[in-house]
């Protein structure tokens, strides 16, 4: 397995960032396999989404309506206000997602990339693990 | 890697279509590992869920009542009404699922069975990647 | 492939289960690959939380504000008032996950724990199956 630990950016405002280069630059020449993407945080997620046509702020606008970042619904406390929500957000967005590798290449649909989803904004880098099970 | 692209017809309705043969027929004879079920949609998911109770259509209800199908929430409108809903809900039932195999079998208990989720009404067929990592 | 099905208590209330010592002991000495957690029932998840300061608790919250325990939102009903829930559940608390294994400990997070999500009264034990693909 080849496994690599990358860095992102995500600042202090809850964003949706595209990781879907990093992640093919990880697998390029690696012939056929899955690759996992991995966040080994507890306030963030994972996911494949359409990105530059706005589904990445209504994610963000959907989070807040799901798990309502509001101090008084978490027993999880600590942080910014409302940041018990982070917390229970892995268990609907995944920290940790597989997506298929073709020849190098990731099997991704036309219109499908690769998000860090991180609402948190207590921390404003984050560590992705990406790891290659290829044949 | 052992990989495939079905194709699975939807219509133009809100569905979940049970697609459990089609997983259990390519992995068939294939001996231990790990299937992927990866949908390279930007609007579909792939869930494990307990089908014929009832609870495919209750699901249907559910996604409505989580995430909306209505315009003024969602920045991305394109296609029939509330089609903004259909772009935020593969960050919540993600379009890739991994499945044990043990001797060429789905390792799913009794009650489970593999699904596409699809809420799009604008897209009547949709793509399905199967790989199998074996051993 | 290394696969074993372990049996976990989980009584006769909702609960989250942390199930990371069980991992982690059939990981252990296995090299670098990936675990998938699979849980072979169709009303439980697998998720990766906190666990210890709160958030097991709001999960359980939050799973009953995001797809109320009610009878007559749900065609599939019995056992349990409101048990149509927990057939919904696993669509949006996925039944498998995966996580990176480097040189036989899994490569979680500070703050990370595998947990079983179990809102289901009706069963009080539970099976896993976790799987190892290494190289």
């Amino acid at each position: 397995m080849k496994t690599s630990v990358i860095s992102v950016t995500t600042g202090r405002e809850k964003v949706v960032v595209d990781i879907t280069e990093e992640v093919a630059s990880f697998v390029a020449r690696e012939g056929d396999g899955l690759v996992n993407i991995f966040v080994p945080h507890a306030t963030a997620g994972v996911a494949i989404l359409e990105t530059g046509a706005g589904s990445d702020a209504d994610l963000l606008d959907a989070i807040d309506r799901i798990l309502p970042p509001v101090d008084d619904l978490y027993r999880h406390r600590h942080g910014t206000p409302g940041h018990g929500a982070d917390h229970v957000l892995p268990a609907w967005i995944a920290p940790s997602i597989v997506v298929p590798v073709i020849d190098g290449v990731l099997a991704l649909g036309t219109w499908q990339s690769i998000v860090l989803v991180d609402p948190n904004r207590d921390n404003p880098t984050r560590a992705i693990r990406l790891s290659m099970m290829g044949t």
